[in-house]
């Protein structure tokens, strides 16, 4: 029988009499041993019930939250309202918190919403909040608020989307990485990313909602990390892909500021990190900016002309990752840039030199320069090498990988076809290449609905072998390669050649 | 090997390095692991635990409180501290809370207070303070805040008196009737004392300190009880007579307002309780006090004149149970009242009427009325009328009682030689007739040293009969035989035939 994290059961208990008198927690006790329930009750629901017991007619409402160990007793409620019973699912992001709101018996999403990371206001990237708080816990504690001030605004937003009452969300699954659950739980992240990595905690398991300050009526499971890098996001990203039940071998790739990596299927899991740098969320790049309002987040070039999709449809004020990787992948295919990436201002009057730089202009007084592209590329080396690292350690070709996941925001905007023709996925047919959509998001609602997964997650941690990529020898000759575009091995990129040819016929043509 | 209900023990764990960097909540654990401790670690002490671990050489003392079901985490700290290490064992009476400071390594008792209980301002007895929080959450509230208070004042005494850090304080064992422990969870006990008698809760187990609002690092344990009227003091009591493990039979008699009564050996356990009536401490009786200052706690009378002894030395003001029972066996032995109590004026002109009732002036200005009698002879035959309708229910002769426990104030305050007198006490040899000394309080101690003594509770309480006296046909036959002095069938009191012919021989030599 499949079980969540949470039950509400109906029972009618028999009332007391002279003859039955036993505790009303033994006669609650006894009845969820009926339904084969082994629960405890809890100070504050034991009051609760003998509060109801003292006139009421033992026809009850009884909602459990799992706590690892046993099934809490954590509200009981007059009649039957086995039908109000929900949960909550939660992506804690460094920059964005997404929540779900789901009916514990059908599984329906209820209502899903997100909000800012409130942590924002303490830095835009990880490490600005951390030395933030190091050796200051008054800090920590401004981030540990900040953290549960974003989660209860997407409660709030949840509540108000759904018409439910807080009272009948019984349990909760957050899902973040390691930063995120240190912060959470007031505990310095400084570990994180100081060696040794021996984090705080990468498994705290199920607390209590009251514990964390949050309105759940039970229990909050926070979905174990592996390491300091690989966070309880990743491992959530496993249970929503699968993999670790798959037959075939498959990749999941967490591509942002920080690059994870899982390549696996059920008899083994290869598992790395590393900085992939902020250049792919348009951090680093000149004019780069995040995909909001002003940002060009797609490109084309048709006839020497230069096309771009901007956010909100004004003007342009900047260019975020997808855009940029779109404007590369065009840049090369009109070979307005060389494998090296080096501008050829011969191609077109929209490549400009400045103070002996070459650069772009994708879009009007928008430059993209020269040192841009290297910035980038280095960056794409960066995270491809990952892979390419991963999948020769494994012997594993390119072509037996059946699935390839792009998870977060990147999957999600980034156009496939130019992400191939850069070189930043493997030129697989494009079927193979999916958007795993918030994976965190996904896992922690997997986890929420399936209590079973709980034995899975352990299994899946276990079976994980880390590999560190700084200490790979030759992962700088590799990344060397990686570092053109799409790769100095063309050959593992045919469509991609073949597109190339293409691009070159259709502008013979032309002309 | 013995376990008491906390540990403290000294570890040097491993310190983090890149080739071992588990999370500091996995070190912790498995370093318990390898001590074969099985454990969790609550968020507020891995909190504790990450701040250590930042600059710490990992040479920890761990402190763990069972909970029933595992061992917590409750507090880390630096260096070897196993050594200060303590429990506080507590008998919380609805006059008197008792407490007791244990070195928990080796048992040794460091301090040992009392305080009256706070609850006291609510009503002297415990109807009225039932009737205080009737459908009164408010009054409610300010009992479970005088219960506290009670328990802090004995606390606050205890730190003082052992000087000790309250942090060293690991674990609590709780005694107490239900009424006690209902209000000191801020449960209404008006179940107690009302039909069909279902209270709210008979075995609370553990509760942590922080929960019930305890300075204690760990986990609180309430004595369990049978039922109402059977709570944790008289489970206790069973613990510290080790009545369930003797082969020869026993009885335990807890006598108060209320009388508590247990009867059995290893193979079997009847109890039953019923209601003796304020009369045996003095309540009821014109004159009657606590015994307190200016109390009459014992009388002689010797060539037909009284000597009393008071309270403090000064003038008697009135006088308490263990004065009431001696003066009740010196009016019988002196025969100034004959077997059914009746007062003979003739036989000392300190036997006064006035308005034509009968009485003796048993100090200057001090009356003890016929009346006041006849009401403590119905309470004293309640009580004994428990102990024999038990004895005849379990087919067992008085003769065969090993030992006979009295507890509570009234076994350590009256004469032994009086309660037998007067048919309070079974005659038997005086060695059988033990002081149980406050076996609530000894019972509790006993539990917080010994860890297994849990499975005991348990079985003990599985295998107590409960016995409704209220229901017996012919119990009212019985206590008319009781309400004699010492009793109609005076063959059952050999030494008090005795003692009376003595008495008469004495006093026909004298005149």
């Amino acid at each position: 029988m499949n079980e969540a994290l949470s039950k509400k059961i109906y029972i009618e208990f028999p009332c007391p009499t002279e003859d039955d008198n036993r505790s009303d927690k033994a006669r609650v006790l006894d009845g969820l041993e009926e339904q084969g329930i082994s629960a405890r009750i809890p100070l504050h629901t034991l009051r609760e019930l003998h509060r109801l017991s003292e006139d009421g007619d033992w026809k009850w409402t009884i909602s459990l939250s799992w706590n690892g160990d046993f099934w809490e007793v954590v509200r009981v409620e007059e009649g039957n309202h086995e039908n109000e019973h929900y949960g909550v699912a939660l992506d804690l992001g460094s920059t964005t918190v997404v929540a779900r709101l789901l009916h514990m018996g059908t599984g329906e999403c209820l209502a899903e919403t997100s909000a800012y990371n409130h942590q924002i206001a303490f830095g835009t990237d990880i490490l600005t909040r951390i030395f933030y708080c190091k050796d200051r816990p008054d800090h920590l504690g401004e981030l540990r608020d900040a953290t549960l001030d974003s989660i209860r605004e997407v409660m709030d937003q949840l509540e108000e989307l759904s018409e439910t009452s807080r009272e009948d969300w019984i349990s909760m699954v957050i899902s973040g990485n390691t930063t995120m659950i240190h912060f959470l739980l007031e505990m310095d992240p400084f570990c994180v990313f100081h060696t040794p990595y021996a984090v705080g905690v990468t498994a705290p398991g199920f607390l209590s909602g009251r514990e964390l300050g949050l309105s759940i009526q039970g229990n909050v499971f926070c979905v174990p990390g592996k390491s300091n890098y690989l966070g309880g996001d990743i491992i959530s990203g496993m249970i929503a892909t699968g993999i670790p039940q798959s037959e075939e071998i498959q990749v999941f790739f967490d591509i942002g500021t920080n690059g994870e990596l899982v390549i696996g299927n059920k008899e083994f899991l290869l598992c790395g990190a590393g900085a992939a740098g902020p250049a792919l969320e348009g951090g680093v790049v000149t004019t780069g900016m995040r995909a909001s309002e002003g940002a060009v987040e797609g490109v084309r070039i048709r006839g020497g002309k230069i096309f771009c999709d901007v956010i909100g449809g004004g003007s342009a004020r900047g260019i975020c990752g997808s855009g940029i990787i779109d404007l590369i992948a065009e840049l090369y295919l009109n070979e307005w840039v060389d494998f090296k990436g080096t501008f050829n201002p011969e191609k077109s009057s929209r490549i400009h030199e400045q103070n002996g730089r070459c650069g772009v202009e994708y879009a009007p007084g928008l430059m993209f320069w020269q040192e841009d592209m290297e910035e980038f590329l280095r960056t794409k080396s960066a995270a491809v090498t990952m892979v390419e690292y991963l999948l020769r350690e494994s012997g594993i070709p390119k072509s037996e990988i059946a699935k390839f996941h792009v998870a977060g925001a990147f999957g999600k905007h980034v156009s496939v076809e130019s992400a191939v023709t850069i070189g930043m996925y493997p030129d697989l047919e494009r079927e193979r290449l999916c958007n795993a959509g918030n994976s965190s998001l996904e896992g922690a609602a997997e986890i929420l609905l399936h209590k079973e997964t709980l034995d899975e997650l352990d299994k899946i941690i276990d079976n994980m072998v880390y590999i560190q990529f700084g200490a790979v020898e030759d992962f700088v000759h590799m990344m060397a390669a990686a570092q053109a575009i799409p790769h100095t091995d063309l050959e593992q990129y045919p469509s991609v050649q073949k597109k190339r040819l293409e691009y070159r016929n259709f502008q013979e043509e032309k002309f």
